[in-house]
This record gives structure tokens, C-alpha cells and sequence, in this order.
């Protein structure tokens, strides 16, 4: 069994929107700063990691949501390095309120990148050795994506506060991109209930980019597909499932 | 004296931009989420203050950096509402090291704002008791802004995460706009020594705002004007002293 590591968090009014509940980047903020504190702790921080020339690329997250953290909430963050194939990890978190109920649970796939070239390396069993994921044959395929038929397009310039330390944008600002486009009235009484986002190619200051999105209204749900572009160039695509308040 | 309440924070690697430091929309929503637990605590929080019909608001700050937070430091947060008059109320925040040397200095200045015609009102001492803050009668004046001679202006469309539970852009993010302007060479080439802004008027979601900016090189240091403008209305402006890294 691969170790878990969880921390608490407060939920801060500034992590929140209008509706009280976390934003998507706050949270997303949140859980990563979880992994990179079990990663701390067994020896594999960001330095440990770099000596190999190497470092943490994100490239997919499914977010399973029973519920958004509310401003004021504390709750705990639990994250568990699960497994592992010959270039892809596969990383859990769960968000859980004090009474143990999961409002969150996220599965993400990491890969380690050159930092030189950019491209993914295979994964080394002495960067991972001490999370005691267990190691898969199998390649875990994410929900495909369905292309956007008749969509809209807002453009985004991006801005000094969305890249991180390692200069470009930090995944979690692609969700200020895909969630603004939907409109106050449409985020003011919707929940998000799933998410689906893939990465594929990473965004730079002075970059602008384009958030075509389109809302495809079914019975009782919602769903949204998004696409983060630089002209033609697919960035990131994103299908998210609401459900009306 | 007036009470003093202290907290502690370790500052998040999404809470910081390129230079590994703190940013100011986090550093201003660390500091007031400090006097937001001060005022709980003392049985002032904002249930109590809704309850005659009013909410705080702030309309000045100076900010004096002797050194931004670093990414993983840990940071004591204090404040202190020090005085008051008929209408204004004086608060103070300090964030220190671990070592107990000052880093940030910041005076803010608080009206009370009727909810339903959103104009200012005069200070409820019911509201205020607790905080055991000294009465003046002396308003006090921040420096006076120089306007913009020759500046230059990017536009920003105000997006869903930038406005906060009530409604409005939260005081922080005017930063996003101001700070954005400058560039990523000006940014990561200089460093902030004092801020002076102040908040004439209320952005809301829907609003397109422009940035005004203009850069005056003196002898050792960089001063950087700026406004905030909705068409002709100025919504918001400061000055920032820079120096050279």
C-alpha cells in the first residue's frame, strides 16, 4: 500500500468565490502543496529531483466533487502516490470534512520532464522508490474528449501573476481561463460535479490564449467542453459536468 | 494600548510570482484574513457589523517592504487597530520573521459602509469597544498622488474569480491590473520598496477597466504611477517606489 500523507487546511475568503465554496485553482493549490510536503518529508523534494535534470509535469486531473469546501471550512487534504507504470504516475488526493465525509477526490497522472529539452523522461525508481506506489503494466486512459461543435471564444491575455517559478503557467490559472467564460448567471447557479482536463502543451508570459468553450444542456446535468488555444495550437482541453442549484 | 493579535503563516508556493516572493493580492489577503480572525475573536466579526446594517471597507493602504516573504518561510502576521476618529479607523499590520525582523509594514485605514446605499457612515462605538483603539481627532492624510503625465494604458476585462462574496473586486486584486503593466523584465528586475494606493470607487463584474501607468526613473529608485479608471471615473490609484535588484 502505497503511504498517504494528509495535511489540514482553512479555507480561506480569498480562496473563495461569490458562491462561498473554493475556486478551482485555490484548491488545486491546496492539494499539490500536499504532495510537495509528503515529497519534503521522504527526502524527493523539487531539489532531489532537479539533480537529475528533471522535474514534475502534471498532465491530467479527474475531479470528482460531492461537495466544495465553504469559507471558514477546515478540512483535510490526504494525497498517496498510488502507482506507477514505466512513464506515468498515478497520484490520488481527497478533500474530507471534519467529520470524515469525502467532498473531493481527485486522481492526477504526473510525468517527469527534462528540464532542458522538455520532454518526459521514464520514471526512475529512485525518485520513487520511497512513496511505495505499486508498480502497473497497464496505462490508465483518461475519458476522451469531445470536440467542440458550435462554440464561443473569449481571448486571454496572460498576465505576470499567472506564471509560476518555473516561468510558464501554472496549470491550475487554466481554470480562470475556462471558468470566466461561462458568465455570473451561469456560475451563480450551477455546481461543478466532475472535471475532466487534459494538458498538452504549456502556456508562456506573453502568450494570449484563446478559451473556446461550448454548453451542451442534457436532462438533468450540464456539461461544459473548453479548449485553451494559442491559434490553432490545442493547450489544454476540459469537459465539466454541472448539476443546477 | 490596542489589543494586538498575531498569527502565523507559511507562505505557499501559489501565493508567490517568478521571484519566488510573495505577491501582493496574496500578502494584502494573508493580512486581512488576520484582523477578519481578530475581530471573531472579539466578537466583531462581520455578522455583528451586517447587523446594523453596515460593512467595513478599506480605503487606504502604505505599504512599507523592508523584504517581500519567500516561498516556504514562515511569516508572524500582526495587527492592531490603533485609533479612530468620527468616521476613520486606523489598523496597522506588521508581518515579521522567525527572527522577529520586520519585513512588512502596512497602515490601512477602514470606513464603515451602509449596505443598502453603500455611503460611508460614522464610527458605532458598540462596534469598535473592543478593539480598545485610541480616539483622535486628527484625520490623518496619506501623501498625495502626482497624476500620470505620460503614460501609457492596458485594458482588463474583470473576470468571475476577481470578484469576492460581496459582489465587488476585492481591494487586492487592483494589484492583478497594476502590477501586470509593468512587464515580466521590469518585474523580475526590481523590487518594491513602498506602495501608496488608496480606493475611490467600487469595480464590479462586468466591468471593463483601464490601467493607467506611467514609469519615473529618479536617481537610485524606480517610482511607478497608477490609475484605475472606468472610462473617465477613477476607480483607484497609487504610487509604488521600486529599487533596482
Amino acid at each position: 500500500m502505497a503511504k498517504k500523507y494528509t495535511t489540514t487546511h482553512e479555507v480561506a475568503y480569498y480562496e473563495c468565490d461569490v458562491n462561498q465554496t473554493m475556486t478551482f485553482p485555490s484548491m488545486l493549490g491546496v492539494v499539490i502543496k500536499t504532495s510537495e510536503e509528503q515529497s519534503d518529508k521522504l527526502g524527493r523534494g523539487s531539489e532531489f529531483v532537479s539533480n537529475f535534470g528533471l522535474t514534475w509535469v502534471i498532465t491530467n486531473y479527474q475531479i470528482s466533487i460531492t461537495r466544495l469546501p465553504k469559507v471558514g471550512e477546515v478540512v483535510n487534504v490526504t494525497t498517496q502516490a498510488r502507482e506507477y507504470n514505466k512513464y506515468f504516475c498515478y497520484r490520488n488526493f481527497w478533500i474530507h470534512d471534519q467529520d470524515g465525509n469525502e467532498l473531493v477526490m481527485i486522481e492526477s497522472v504526473f510525468v517527469l520532464m527534462d528540464l532542458k529539452n522538455r520532454k518526459m523522461s521514464s520514471v526512475i525508481e529512485e525518485i520513487i522508490e520511497p512513496y511505495e506506489s505499486e508498480k502497473i503494466k497497464k496505462i490508465k486512459r483518461a475519458p476522451k474528449f469531445e470536440s467542440i461543435q458550435e462554440g464561443a471564444v473569449v481571448p486571454y491575455r496572460v498576465r505576470f501573476y499567472d506564471i509560476d517559478s518555473n516561468q510558464h503557467v501554472n496549470n491550475a490559472m487554466y481554470f480562470n481561463w475556462m471558468i470566466d467564460v461561462l458568465g455570473y448567471d451561469f456560475l451563480t447557479s450551477h455546481v461543478p460535479v466532475f472535471v475532466n482536463i487534459r494538458f498538452d502543451k504549456e502556456v508562456e508570459y506573453g502568450n494570449t490564449i484563446d478559451s473556446h468553450y461550448e454548453i451542451i444542456t442534457l436532462e438533468e446535468q450540464v456539461e461544459t467542453r473548453h479548449e485553451i488555444r494559442i491559434g490553432e495550437l490545442l493547450c489544454c482541453e476540459a469537459t465539466i459536468q454541472w448539476k443546477k442549484k
